[in-house]
C-alpha cells in the first residue's frame, strides 16, 4: 500500500470568453501534464465568470482544499482583467506596485510606446507576492503563498509554467498506460473490474471510441508505482487476449 | 435595464481522464454554445474526479446555485461509471432500473450479442428520472428535477443536447460581436473601459492574440440586446479608428 503523501492542486479559470464558449480551453490539460510530471495531481477545477465575488469564492475553497492553487487568465491591462484585485480580496490584503515588476514593464514598453497607467495595471500584485518570470510579453505571473496566478492565453501560461518547473514540492508522479482493444466495454466490465482489484496500487479508467466503423475502448492504467503499473498492464493484456479480443496496433 | 429573469447553469464534468490531462475536454464549449442558444447561461463549471463523494459536493452545490445543472461523463457500463449512484445520493433517493431504458438496451443489444449485466448498468437511473434520448449507442441521458446527466464522449453529447433543444425554458439568448483590431490592447484600455461605461447593457471583453509577427486584441462585446449590441459595436469601431487603429479585416 502506497502511504506517501499525495500533493493536490485545485485550478480557477477566471474567464467570461470559455463559459460563453467563444474560447475554447486549453490550460485544464496542458496544467494538468505539467503538474503530473511536477508530482502533483490535479484535483478540481473550477470555470467562473470575470466576476469578482465568484472569483473570491472559488479561490478561498481550493486554496483551503488543496496544497496549491493556480489560477489562469485576467491579468492584462484592461477593464475586464480583474484577478489580482479578486485574489488580494480573498486573502484580505491590499493591491500595491510591485517594484521588480515595474521595472520589467518599464524595459519591455521601452522601445514600444513607453509605460502607461494601463500597462501599470499589469505591475500590481497583492501585498506580498512573489513574480513568476514570463519571456514573452514582460507581464509576469504572481505567487502568493500556495496561489499561482497563471496567464490566460496558452502559449503565455506555458512559459510561466517553464519558469516554475521544479520548483514546486510534490510526490511520485502519477503514472499512466493504455491499452487500446477492438472492444465494446460492456463485453468487458467485469474483465476490467476484477483486474482493478487484483491492482490495488492501480486504477483503470475504461473510455469508449468509434473509428474506423469499429467499437473500441481505451483502458487507462495509472500508478504512482512503475512495477505495479507494467503487471497491472500485462494482466489486462492477457485477459483480454485470453478472452479472444484484438489489441488495437499501436496504442500500447 | 434589463430587468428581465436572466437563466442561468452550472456544468459538473466527471473525469479523471480530464484532470489526469489525458483527453482534451470539448463539451464545456459546445454546452455553453448550445445554452446560450436556449437563453441560458453557463455560470460555472467543475472538473472533478471520479469519486463519489466528489461528485456529491459538486451537484449539491450547483444544482442549488443555479436553475438547472448538466453533468458530463460516467455513465457507460464499467466499473469507474459512478455518475447515476453519486447523483442519486447526492438527492438522497434510490437508483432503479428504468423499463423503458431497459427496453431501450435489449433492442440496441438484440443483434449486438444480447443484454448482460453490465449493459443494464447503463439502465439504472436515480428513482423518478426521465431519459434523454441518444440515437446513437442506446444508452440513454437521464433528467432529474433540474439535473441533466449527460454522456462524456463529445458526439453523443452533441446528440443528447440535441433531443433536448426547445425543451428547456430559458430567457434571451445572450449575443455577440467581434471586433478584431491591431492594437496592443494597453494601449486603448481606457477607451474600452469607457465605450463600455457607456453602453450599460453590454459588457465588453478583451483578449489579445499574436499573428503575423504582430499584437492584436478581439473585442467581444456581449448583451441580449441586439440594438444596444450593434450601437456599442458602432462606438467602439469608430473610437479604435478614430484614434488611428487598425480593424483586423474579416475579424466582425
Amino acid at each position: 500500500m502506497d502511504t506517501e503523501r499525495i500533493w493536490t492542486a485545485g485550478l480557477v479559470i477566471i474567464g467570461d470568453e470559455i463559459l460563453s464558449g467563444r474560447t475554447q480551453d486549453k490550460n485544464v490539460a496542458q496544467i494538468a501534464s505539467w503538474l503530473n510530471l511536477q508530482g502533483i495531481r490535479l484535483a478540481e477545477v473550477r470555470i467562473v465568470p470575470d466576476v469578482e465575488a465568484r472569483i473570491v469564492e472559488a479561490v478561498n475553497a481550493l486554496r483551503a482544499a488543496y496544497d496549491y492553487l493556480f489560477t489562469t487568465g485576467g491579468i492584462g491591462p484592461t477593464h475586464d482583467d480583474i484577478t489580482v484585485d479578486a485574489i488580494a480580496a480573498a486573502l484580505g490584503v491590499p493591491v500595491v506596485v510591485h517594484p521588480k515588476a515595474r521595472a520589467i514593464l518599464e524595459a519591455y514598453y521601452e522601445s514600444r510606446g513607453g509605460i502607461t497607467e494601463a500597462r501599470l495595471r499589469m505591475a500590481r500584485v497583492p501585498e506580498g507576492a512573489d513574480l513568476i518570470e514570463n519571456r514573452m510579453s514582460g507581464a509576469p505571473g504572481i505567487r502568493i503563498g500556495n496561489i499561482f496566478i497563471l496567464a490566460g492565453v496558452p502559449h503565455i501560461t506555458t512559459l510561466m509554467l517553464e519558469a516554475l518547473s521544479g520548483t514546486l514540492e510534490g510526490g511520485k508522479p502519477l503514472l499512466s498506460r493504455t491499452v487500446g482493444c477492438w472492444v465494446a466495454e460492456s463485453e468487458v466490465a467485469d474483465l476490467l473490474a476484477a483486474t482493478e482489484k487484483a491492482h490495488r496500487e492501480c486504477q483503470i479508467g475504461s473510455y469508449p471510441f468509434f473509428k474506423e466503423g469499429r467499437v473500441g475502448a481505451n483502458f487507462v492504467v495509472r500508478s504512482t508505482e512503475p512495477d505495479a503499473l507494467n503487471a497491472c498492464i500485462e494482466t489486462l493484456i492477457d485477459a483480454l487476449t485470453g478472452n479472444g479480443r484484438e489489441i488495437v496496433d499501436g496504442a500500447i
